[in-house]
């Protein structure tokens, strides 16, 4: 058992911190521990850091440091945007898609239904494409609406062209939200030429410690805090601010932005090479969602549809996590479950197949891959 | 400058962590870092931790795990008790104190606006006593009632008697939420034996890392969550859970509850000792609330209010903080504006005075007292 592998393919659930990070952070748990709302010296080093970090995330979004709310990660960050949008422009229509992350659909389902606000959910090819038609038509209704449509899937890795939906919510004066937890510090995001009104981030998706994470709003656009409290986060978010987490958040932002090209180059090279590899091992592979695309889905994650199979019907991420390999069936959250995935099901993934999402990052090697496809291959023979 | 001590008398806005709790941090910082949501090695080893800590936690403050839920800290865990049990109960009145946190303040304000609940702020007197006769009477109303009362107040230290309370509430079928910010892990809490519904914990108010707090709900008085997303922590709160500053919070409550009576005694002898020292040092200081009174307020808190002076005005804050100390003029949330505090406000403190809080912890020592009293008394000569 010693010398069994620890591999990690689950990049799109959570990430390993980057050690830079770590030591980013170490200060604001020792030392310097003051509560940045303090006037004193304790609490105004504290300050100082925190909206240094607050400047150096804007900056790497193109967007101006008010525009920033630091958040307890991109759940928080999804549902205040939704929620306040809704409540500061009175929304009457929401438009959404049924593969959003549970982030947004559950609260948007769940203030639909307590504000009784008339709910649409575009369709989805096979594929988990949306229908752009579709969604202009929705739009020419004159109720005002708000639409929010992720940028990347975090199941079958779909990347959505946000400039297009952007202006199509601009030119039809619809708020737009766009849950971006996949994609930030992955793909370059300009907020100032983008005219999305809030996206979200969360920071352990990009190598940032767990349990913080960012909502951007765009500054002629306010909305209402969710978490009501003292005046933090310029009144947008009660409670004390989790210095040593944002730190934290701002270094794995800086450090994945300046080495995006770098790294994407990397993990596209590593996913091509798994779907190669996999693709020759075992016949009758197929992938879900677009994740097979390289071209239109998220570089970091593949997510394979194996063919029926008696030996591994239900047990296939079992034997994985037996070879020391850590894959997913779904989204984190909603494990457990057969075909658990609300993504999955709402593509009409085959049931009778096993499903499993492979997630990258740029700590992961052509070794690890190679492991894998050896694994499967004999669980397939 | 370069001996300038450091006195940190704000550890009612936060607390520095301790060495262990980081200690003990630090595994989920690097090689234990899976999402606890993951079925998969990885994620296992968090979730059985993740699992511990709250096991911890609830025989700590005699509760079971599945009446524990983690949150971001004590803002979100007093907004999603209030919002939840609004909800959950249809309350048609709140009742509560215009001496409490804005955590709770702000929201029952909010949600009594725009649910058109009836809300009664109770009378407090000078010294912020509320009056359990008031609240008796306002019980009698047959209309559904939330009680949201805290326990150890911030900023003036008044320590509410939460069983009386708490069985006022039962007798008269109230739902009862208290603020225990300040409380958790400073004074013993027996949570099967008190009939309160809801209680909050912040776990860097005891030497724990910021960003981290529960929300304990009684069994059998269930809420629905605020922050709405995966099916974490038993659908009770969405996102990706905080799994490093949860064990931290496990640790730092574990050290806090087991020294509690050594601790205690402790700070209880400095309070006492900076008290003595004050008053000898200056003529004519009062302490706002009850905070001068060792038996009835927290031994962390002694709120001072110094007498009228041409030089201190306005002023001695900022003279404490030249000469290295940390201490707070009201609530850090609520700093900038003189008398900003809305507690001395609503106990009509004299604001031609010098209110300055001292909050202590077991860090502090004999010598920053001195010190600090010879600071003062040099201001004050
Ligand atoms: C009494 C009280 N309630 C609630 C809070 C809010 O806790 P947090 O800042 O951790 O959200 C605090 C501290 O800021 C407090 O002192
Ligand atoms: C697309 C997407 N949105 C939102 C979230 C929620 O982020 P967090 O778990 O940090 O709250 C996740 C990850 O869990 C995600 O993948």
């Amino acid at each position: 058992m010693s010398d069994l592998p620890s591999i990690y393919f689950d990049n799109a659930a959570t990430t390993r911190m980057d050690e830079r990070v770590l030591e980013s952070m170490m200060p604001y748990f020792t030392s310097n521990f003051g509560n940045p709302s303090s006037v004193h010296s304790h609490g105004r080093n504290a300050r100082v850091e925190l909206e240094k970090a607050r400047k150096k995330i804007a900056g790497l979004l193109h967007a101006s440091p008010g525009e920033i709310t630091f958040t307890s990660g991109g759940t928080e960050a999804d549902n205040t945007a939704i929620l306040g949008a809704i409540a500061a422009y009175d929304i009457q229509h929401i438009i959404t898609s049924p593969l959003e992350h549970h982030a947004v659909l559950h609260v948007v389902e769940q203030v639909a239904k307590s504000k009784n606000i008339r709910l649409s959910l575009l369709t989805v090819d096979k594929n988990g494409t949306i229908d752009l038609n579709e969604l202009e038509e929705l739009l020419q209704n004159k109720a005002r609406t708000m639409v929010s449509l992720m940028h990347g899937n975090n199941e079958i890795g779909n990347v959505s062209d946000l400039k297009t939906i952007a202006d199509l919510c601009q030119r039809h004066s619809a708020y737009f939200h766009s849950d971006t937890v996949q994609t930030v510090g992955h793909y370059p995001l300009d907020l100032q030429s983008l005219p999305v009104h809030a996206i979200a981030g969360s920071a352990h998706k990009f190598h940032g410690p767990k349990g913080v994470g960012f909502l951007y709003t765009k500054k002629n656009k306010k909305i209402p805090p969710m978490i009501a409290g003292g005046s933090q986060e310029r009144n947008m978010r009660g409670g004390t601010e989790n210095i040593a987490a944002i730190i934290g958040m701002a270094k794995a932002l800086e450090i994945a932005v300046h080495h995006q090209t770098l790294h994407r180059e990397e993990i596209v090279a590593l996913k091509k090479y798994f779907k190669k590899e996999i693709l020759a091992a075992i016949p009758g592979i197929v992938f879900n969602g677009l994740s097979g695309d390289l071209e239109n889905s998220l570089y970091t994650v593949l997510n394979i549809s194996f063919p029926p199979s008696d030996t591994n019907q239900g047990m296939l991420l079992f034997h994985l996590d037996l070879a020391g390999i850590s894959a997913s069936g779904g989204s984190a959250c909603s494990s457990g479950a057969r075909l658990g995935s609300h993504v999955l099901q709402g593509i009409g993934a085959d049931a009778s197949r096993e499903n499993v999402r492979f997630s990258f990052s740029r700590f992961n090697t052509r070794e690890e891959v190679d492991y894998t496809v050896n694994q499967l291959k004999e669980l397939y023979a």
